[in-house]
């Protein structure tokens, strides 16, 4: 009796707490939206990589890793990376492709095969970092710039994309400078944060993540296939702006700087709606998800 | 010339920061551990559940649910689950599985298919919960007791399963004792720790998990399938305790309160090797994965 009194009495608090200042879900938010707080994506910053079961949509994050994405751009303009192949994929990690043969790699033209590091950047205003109140473990401040998960240090003035689920970065070997965006992956699984100011992360998927979280783990050390026949073949990857306008995918990024991104982000931190009982009052960075729809 | 002597000054300084104690990985920390510091898990405590390609293994923490595993252990015994299937896979979400029949639910012998909600638990000493000294934004405390991620709050002294990857709960509806075990998910992605104390989570996948998370992604609403052809089948869900011993997998679990234990989340924080040239300094809970063994 005196148990089940508590609990309407905490379960009454609770409402109480999270009743104000309004108990919208996220897709309720984006649906009352204006469109005026939507950007298009950039079809000279978006590429589309055609694998065999469907088109995995990259946009790119120049205000993040300038050098990474101007290189990246001249491969995918040479067709450095058409007929090569995701040879990794490891289970709550990452995906990763790019050129397989290491005996034999495919020679570049104008792009580079090694970029000094973009571990992190000088920030600037135009990047426009949306920061969270949240505290977070791996960065004196989180935020968003562009839609873009990201960490910022107020004493270095530094800012970096932050490793969620379906950011891309650049593969590199032992040496900061091993990699330049020819061997590329993405975060398949459970943010691996300790990466962050460690690899360059230049962009993010916007559409697609299943044809890369779906196909099998490879069996070999750190999810790499074992056999060339394992491989996923990339069929193609090109820049939006290159490919004929009917054959593009017109999507929209919600502004972070948006009221919209703002209500979101707290329908996300106390969730209304009557299935949840107890509101988190927090939201963690790499929980925020991709808020994107295709353009109307 | 001044940038790369920052550069070499700051690098030498993270280098001396990370030296102390040691820079040990994970894995070596664990190739390190005495036999005496892992535990066999208990074959009365662990599922098989046998899909077309393969079992996934999990294992049940009757400490934090005992009503629901209880009664898990009752429906698996009288068959309930042989012939169910998997009918929802949400990309980066949750796989879930049980009775997709609603107009005909198969009938129930013993088991429930209501019980009253294990959101938390009173905490008790023979949880042995292990504190991480991290802070964490969706719990007072963090950390693990018998290897499972857990909260604890010590104003009320309620403990929980956090909702990490791959640990599994009880599905519900919107009431909070609308769940009993009869339907499970499991975490397949970015660890949605706003489920955290909403739902009961009663254990997790020990061995197995690319068996669901390579599943095809459900199109209809919240990742379900639209058509029962799509269903992944169950052909049973059995007991280890219930399974011939030559059938068994046999797995240890790295104790929590070991002192390898320890020295693995230690590697995780700051990461040693010649690959990371910045250590996070922080491990964030769901970024401590499973530490099990085959039984040597």
């Amino acid at each position: 009796m005196n148990k089940s009194l508590f609990g309407l009495i905490f379960l009454a608090l609770s409402a109480q707490v999270c009743a104000a200042p309004s108990k919208l879900s996220m897709s309720e938010v984006l649906q009352q939206s204006h469109d005026a707080e939507w950007r298009n994506v950039d079809p000279e910053n978006t590429l589309y990589m055609e694998l065999d079961k469907g088109r995995v949509v990259i946009e790119l994050a120049p205000q993040f890793a300038p050098r990474h994405v101007a290189n990246i751009k001249t491969l995918v303009r040479e067709g450095y990376f058409d007929g090569l192949a995701v040879m990794r994929v490891q289970e709550n990690y990452v995906a990763q492709w790019g050129d397989p043969d290491e005996k034999n790699p495919r020679q570049m033209k104008q792009g580079k095969r090694q970029l000094a590091p973009e571990f992190s950047v000088a920030a600037n205003p135009a990047q426009r970092f949306v920061r969270l109140p949240e505290r977070d473990g791996y960065a004196a401040q989180v935020g968003h710039a562009d839609g873009m998960p990201a960490g910022y240090d107020p004493k270095t003035r530094q800012t970096w994309l932050a490793h969620c689920y379906g950011m891309v970065g650049a593969g590199r070997d032992l040496a900061a400078d091993s990699g330049s965006g020819a061997e590329m992956y993405v975060v398949i699984g459970h943010a691996p944060r300790h990466l962050d100011r460690n690899v360059t992360v230049f962009g993010r998927v916007l559409q697609g993540m299943p044809l890369l979280t779906t196909l099998p783990r490879g069996t070999a050390a750190l999810g790499f296939y074992e056999k060339p026949e394992q491989h996923a073949p990339i069929k193609s990857i090109r820049l939006a702006a290159d490919v004929a306008p009917e054959q593009r995918v017109k999507l929209q990024v919600l502004k972070s700087e948006s009221a919209s991104f703002k209500k979101a982000v707290e329908a996300l931190r106390n969730r209304g709606g009557d299935w949840y009982k107890v509101p988190a009052g927090h939201v963690e960075l790499c929980n925020v998800p991709l808020m994107v729809r295709e353009q109307k």
